[in-house]
């Protein structure tokens, strides 16, 4: 029965988004996870989750890449130490201006990674957790991004190759990731979203603030540690 | 007087074609150089050909990469040994079938590490080699592969970022890059397209091939040694 079901590569962070939509994905496709360090600041760490989830899944199929190079290319406070991460909320709203945390040009590099995979595999479908509205306001998450991309894969691959690039979550706001998630029994637990913590979570950053709140207006506690400055 | 021309980021292989392109870029643009390996089997000898024709040009600007998981993810001959590389010429004709020298959506990874650097540079534009009509039948080679990709990167940077993708050798046929490159007095013989050899060019693989009877058609010999069995 599930062999019948196509195949599906999935870009899993390690992060809450990427983990609802590996479960969202496992309804219709058999899972192919890769993941990719870019010497930011949370790799370790994030590819703990990444393996915690493939095993909770039991993902066999697992593709690890390394892209130091994002180290030489700089310009992101992800990447580069010398650019601080935000702790004042500013890279939360969308619409406003471009955060420190901006990766230049980075989604790129994974879906392209994603899609060699994929035409390889013979997998169908490329799957990114990648979230428009409620996000930190960067270029790469909108929905129009994914569309020119799902054409630079039709143009750009032989002939007969077909992969769509799905975005099931990129319309949702990250409280309904986290009730969809909770629906379909995703291990949120396993999940790490901080860009500064590799233990506990800072609760400060834009990506811990984004997501504290959603889980409060979910009305279900965050079960992964934060520090205990922060009001939960 | 230099200092005033926009800059652009070149990809040079180390080819023939991305040599040309170097030449041509050089005209209007001050040159940032990036190169990239991806395990393919010639490896060493096209970084020597990168950094001989930057030393050539005085490029102080440049990014080397290694995405070395093109060998993880396998499926083409040029980094996968246990596919051949194919030596009867069946590659060398555009509109035939996609030969097994392809690596599944390449072009993608190259420009993305390109944008992403001109990004940060401030760079303008991104110039690669790629050639349509007389190449191998790669769907990454074609004008609207291209097109496509300049429209990714617009929707996917910073709004202020405004990054061409210029590909000024794509019309041509070798013969006529072989032509330019002698016009701008480009280093030809310090370039490398052997898909086999290190030290001297096998001559019978798809891109020796292209570049011996592109010199032949334009009357002039080719400066780079090859093995003695070549009829020149």
């Amino acid at each position: 029965m599930l062999e019948a079901l196509p195949k599906a590569v999935i870009l899993v962070s390690g992060g809450m988004d990427s983990c609802v939509t590996a479960a969202i994905a496992r309804e219709t496709h058999r899972l192919a996870f890769v993941h990719a360090s870019y010497g930011q600041r949370t790799e370790r760490r994030e590819r703990q989750a990444f393996d915690a989830i493939a095993d909770f899944y039991g993902v066999s199929e697992r593709l690890v890449v390394s892209l130091d190079y994002f180290k030489q290319i700089g310009g992101s406070a992800l990447t580069d130490r010398g650019i601080g991460v935000p702790e004042d909320g500013a890279g939360t709203a969308s619409g406003g201006p471009i955060p420190p945390t901006y990766v230049p040009f980075r989604n790129a590099h994974f879906l392209s990674v994603s899609v060699s995979w994929a035409e390889v595999l013979g997998a169908t479908a490329v799957f990114i957790g990648a979230v428009a509205e409620d996000s930190s306001g960067y270029p790469d998450c909108r929905p129009e991004y994914y569309h020119a991309f799902e054409d630079l894969v039709r143009i750009g691959t032989r002939p007969e190759t077909r992969i769509r690039i799905a975005t099931p979550v990129i319309g949702m706001r990250k409280n309904e990731i986290v009730r969809r998630g909770l629906e379909l029994g995703a291990p949120l637990d396993l999940s790490w979203s901080c860009y500064q913590g590799d233990d506990v979570a800072c609760g400060v950053c834009d990506s811990c603030r984004l997501r504290l709140a959603a889980f409060a207006e979910a009305g279900t506690p965050d079960p992964i540690p934060y520090q205990d400055r922060v009001a939960r």
